[in-house]
């Protein structure tokens, strides 16, 4: 094949606080050739998500971090365009970690083959990507909801946030979500089924969830930190599981992140605050893609991307996430199909 | 019988921050008579917990706070006097809310007898009482120590604290405690088996942590919150649990409880943050008293109180828990049995 280009985000400094443009390079490369067992995959949509602040720290997490100089991580959906391993065929769709460039080579074990038959392929980085099972897996195994109890969920209207009231709803559950902004909340309650959804841009989240929650909170699914954290904190039942999931709110401060000052509000109700990371799931995605699939067959779950085009401009798309731009799944689009 | 003179601690304000001698009314009164079904209690040992602390703020918590006015909540052991209620005897020694004062009038049904034969009465305030049972139900059913693996406690040279660590050596655990000054500190590892103890007022906790638990915290037992929680968050071993059983450091803060700035290593390490309420437990109180019972009698547990004579020294001598004057178990001795 002839050579052609690969353009490369690479991490140029470790940011402090907000990511700056600064902190990236794009740079170019000749594409490399596949090995036996390699193939060469072209990327054509990109996860962007608010774990990948944290993959540009430096120490000690759940997953090391993305060295300076490195391609960004990301994971992505991808064609094969060459194959050295016999399982796959150029043609074929792939899901891997294909980092935030044009081009990737990758052993054949690394590579997820996905069905755009069977859904479109954003869909593969939101509800039957990572995101979804992030939702399955930690609202189900460890927020355990019970039928007519509240679950509350922050961030709701990204990619976790709206599947998690969703599948809140399909377990016959109270599902209250918080999130910025009126046309956020209107998404929430008129197409995805929420019972209610409080705009902690716009009004006063402590009274909303005096509201919304009369009942208080049985389980709390938490993906922003923070002041919402501490509120959510002050609503809880008898017994309440938190399941945090992340603290998007806190990702880009320099300062130490701002801790729950209502955490005896566990002792208080006897409740519990569980970490979940979710490639912990791994063996089990098939099972959540199976039955996750299922319930969009049947119109229960309803998976929203927002797709951004061009891979130059992967530095101001990821800062969408910080600002709460994205409705859904935020999805850099780098190449068609 | 003649009438005696009542004298009672009652609570005369509500303390903002450290609580103040004129927080408290010394005040005297007639003792009353036994209605039937009751009985006339003689107050021995008033059991003093940091928890009273709590019970002196408005607001919910998981008990109803003392009213202005009212004689100050406590536990304690006393000896009954006179009766109406057919299961008790004048010689009797019973467990019961006595609250602070020489007498009380209660229904038999919420006392408990005590059998001075199989351990001395103040005991009964320390491991075979709720400190016990808040250490035995905390760390077994929450905590869940596995051997081999470490259990770190604060407060360790407190009531609960000294329990905790007993128990974890009897479950074939590290045990590892948190305390303030090189007394207390010797006393854990000399006199009661810990592998190691690190003192916080003197030494480097984080350091100390560190070389005491190389492999990481499997179980934190937190009597004390504040920056000792949020140091031990940073030495969690994956899948770890932290048993969130008080916040002793924060209890006389008029400002906010300071939040676990470092909660994300919950995340980081799927770890667990649960709270605990000793009352919960109490349908199987006499399991705890059974077990250990068996292991005080085999030398596996030592029960230590820390005496104090005298119902006049009653404000002084609840401060001591506050300042961590007291090792093992603080008691109030009200008069000889």
């Amino acid at each position: 094949m002839p050579t052609t280009t690969n353009r490369q985000w690479r991490l140029a400094a470790r940011p402090q606080g907000a990511v700056k443009r600064t902190d990236w390079n794009f740079t170019q490369e000749a594409v490399g050739a596949p090995a036996d067992g390699q193939a060469l995959i072209k990327t054509l949509y990109l996860s962007l998500d608010p774990a990948m602040r944290g993959w540009m720290n430096e120490g000690k997490s759940y997953i090391a971090p993305v060295e300076l100089g490195a391609v960004m991580r990301a994971g992505g959906i991808g064609k094969v365009i060459e194959s050295k391993d016999p399982n796959f065929q150029p043609g074929d769709f792939v899901s891997a970690t294909l980092n935030v460039q044009d081009y990737t080579v990758l052993p054949g074990k690394h590579l997820t083959k996905v069905d755009p038959r069977l859904a479109p392929l954003p869909v593969y980085l939101a509800s039957l990507g990572m995101p979804g099972f992030t939702a399955y897996f930690g609202l189900l195994d460890i927020g355990k909801p019970q039928p007519g109890r509240t679950v509350l969920v922050s961030g709701a209207a990204g990619a976790v946030g709206t599947v998690v009231g969703q599948i809140a709803k399909i377990k016959g559950c109270r599902a209250v979500g918080i999130a910025g902004g009126a046309d956020k909340c209107r998404y929430l309650t008129e197409q995805l089924g929420f019972d209610a959804a409080i705009d902690y841009k716009n009004t006063d989240v402590k009274k909303g969830l005096r509201d919304a929650c009369p009942n208080g909170v049985d389980v709390y699914f938490d993906n922003v930190g923070g002041d919402i954290l501490d509120i959510a904190l002050t609503r809880l039942a008898r017994g309440a599981r938190v399941v945090i999931c992340g603290a998007i709110s806190q990702y880009n401060s320099a300062a130490p992140a701002k801790g729950p000052a209502n955490y005896l509000s566990l002792l208080v109700n006897r409740a519990s605050m569980t970490g979940m990371v979710v490639f912990d799931y791994a063996p089990r995605y098939g099972e959540a893609v199976r039955e996750m699939g299922a319930w969009m067959k049947e119109g229960k779950l309803k998976s929203r991307e927002h797709i951004v085009d061009g891979l130059e401009t992967f530095p101001e798309t990821l800062q969408m996430l910080f600002s709460g731009e994205n409705m859904g799944k935020l999805v850099l689009k780098v190449a068609s199909e």
